[in-house]
């Protein structure tokens, strides 16, 4: 078994578990960007957005929205959270069974996100906006097929 | 109108408009961190994940989905994409209107994410995945009553 969440939702690796339920495991993240840092995946191996179906990312996202409610209200004391899926190499995916990453913050941590080079500035957004317009069209041509 | 996602949905403020319905819209970031970089928002204004409701966090991850999937396959040609909710103060949110970014990434670009003050190693692991799960205790207790 090459894929270490599968592995882990086989009980065959181990992990601290915050949820479980039919389709999906919560567990802490080994290598914590903050204390408590969870990773919400499904038991059913998929890849990435491109392959996950919508039900499960959304699944993923409630699941999600709970624990960082969690996190607020719990010994952790979170005064805020960052949601994030990682979707592909290029984006830092790390571990090629989609996960979704809820990070708590507290006020005045010192970790910062989205650091490097920004565009900031689009020279041209009116570009930018018909590109992705004209591929969303595309995906709905696609489904209708 | 001090809420400016108000004002845009509600047609007083400009923007990129890349999707619309009846209960999301999705624009293009003004200071994007990357070209194409866009935001999905619900219309009816709400804080964040403490009052925004699952089915609306749901609906907003799942056009940040179809988002993501037509960033690939536009002629932005990204490789990949960060898709994100900051989620309080804490954590870097700066318009308290919920919001969540789709971000297109490519292969070698400069963006880093998550640079800073990391753990990475939490001294007590079990301890926070009780917490965690007591939390979520508590919040099933209180969806009961
Ligand atoms: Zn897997
Ligand atoms: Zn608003």
């Amino acid at each position: 078994m090459s894929c270490v969440f599968c592995a882990i939702t086989a009980g065959d690796a181990p992990a601290i578990r915050i949820y479980e339920d039919e389709d999906l495991l919560a567990i802490l993240d080994i290598r914590p960007f903050t204390r408590g840092h969870t990773l919400v995946l499904p038991k059913q191996h998929t890849v990435d957005l491109t392959d996950t179906p919508p039900e499960t990312v959304a699944a993923m996202v409630t699941l999600g929205q709970r624990i960082a409610r969690a996190a607020r209200i719990s010994g952790l004391h979170a005064d805020g959270n960052n949601i994030a899926i990682n979707d592909g190499k290029a984006a830092f995916q790390s571990v090629f069974h989609i996960h979704l990453h809820v990070v708590p913050r507290h006020s005045g941590d010192k970790l910062s996100f989205a650091k490097g080079m920004l565009v900031r500035r689009d020279a041209d957004r009116e570009e930018s906006g018909r590109l992705l317009r004209e591929a969303l069209a595309q995906l709905d041509e696609a489904t209708q097929d």
